[in-house]
């Protein structure tokens, strides 16, 4: 065996495999692939996975990954700086800015409390959320963790703290997923919908 | 968006995405993951892919992929180097390793012939195949390409080249699976069976 495997294949597979779902076969195949593959497609990846930890880093004001800090949200003087929504991860703010239609600001805080694996509020980028509502002048916190039992327990936390600050907290809505069938819908989606119907 | 996502995030993103079966929503996830996860896993992973391209090389003989040229088989005294298990991947080789039934050298095609993808003889290490049966002392020659088309067809080719050499010539046998279910075989293998069956 030890001989038909040279060693930086074996060392390719092992570390591919220690990607999140990436099981041993997948991680052979794509080494293999590579292997025939043009050089430039493995130093590409090399490269960007260097570029990923060397060139990047955490904004100091809302924790978003960018390579200029602050991040160009945060230093936007068309952004208004006094709306801050917190969500769990980086991607969130990309789903959020993909809709065009927010204009503040963000706070990410690289998870959501999970006493389970052992996530508390200081794993989270919380201290600092409470830090900028107490320095700024803030308007309005729009708490936009993921609607889930994990989000939710972060988001009640966030009221407790920021309750008697006196500002503005809303929540993003939740109801029915648009162009989803209200046949398929899980039973607590379809209350929460029901509980936050709006006149027409 | 573009100021959502920093530059080197982007550029991993699209690295991941030119791996086969990674699509743009995994390549996003394995790189956001590697945002959050220890230096070491993405260093790791860089450095095992230059690794990959820069410490392996084809054995000059059988041209599966090597550290040492020769390579570990291909220098081994203890195997018989007159018999020759031709393949068409680097795979098939540890595949047929692993059953610790085989002890001679291999040939590795490196594909097979297929008209549909432009692959033809001259894409295949076949010319090396012939020079090297016809240069050496070789016995047998073990026809191990995969069972299906293009397999098929290249065994095809083979034969039509070494039959006129006078050594012996052989293929993988064909029939059903172990462990399988003749209820669930497909016909074409239960036909090959069939065609196979041997005296008990």
């Amino acid at each position: 065996m030890s001989k038909a495997i040279p060693e930086p294949v074996t060392q390719l597979i092992e570390a591919f495999s220690r990607l999140p779902g990436v099981g041993p076969k997948t991680a052979s195949r794509l080494t293999y692939y590579l292997l025939r593959a043009p050089d430039q497609l493995s130093l590409g990846l090399a490269d960007a996975l260097r570029d990923l930890k060397e060139k990047t880093t955490l904004c100091s004001q809302c924790f978003n990954i960018t390579v200029d800090n602050p991040c160009g949200i945060c230093s936007d003087a068309n952004r208004d700086q006094r709306t801050i929504a917190v969500v769990e991860e980086p991607l969130d703010v990309i789903a959020i800015e993909r809709t065009a239609s927010y204009t503040g600001v963000y706070h990410v805080l690289h998870g959501a409390l999970s006493p389970v694996n052992g996530i508390g509020p200081d794993d989270l980028r919380l201290r600092e959320l409470f830090a900028r509502v107490e320095s700024g002048n803030v308007l309005e916190v729009i708490i936009a963790t993921n609607p889930g039992q994990e989000g939710d327990a972060t988001a009640m936390l966030i009221r407790q703290e920021l309750t008697p600050k006196g500002i503005k907290l809303t929540r993003l809505a939740r109801g029915l997923p648009v162009g989803g069938d209200i046949e398929y819908a899980d039973s607590v989606t379809l209350m929460r919908a029901l509980q936050g119907r709006s006149e027409l």
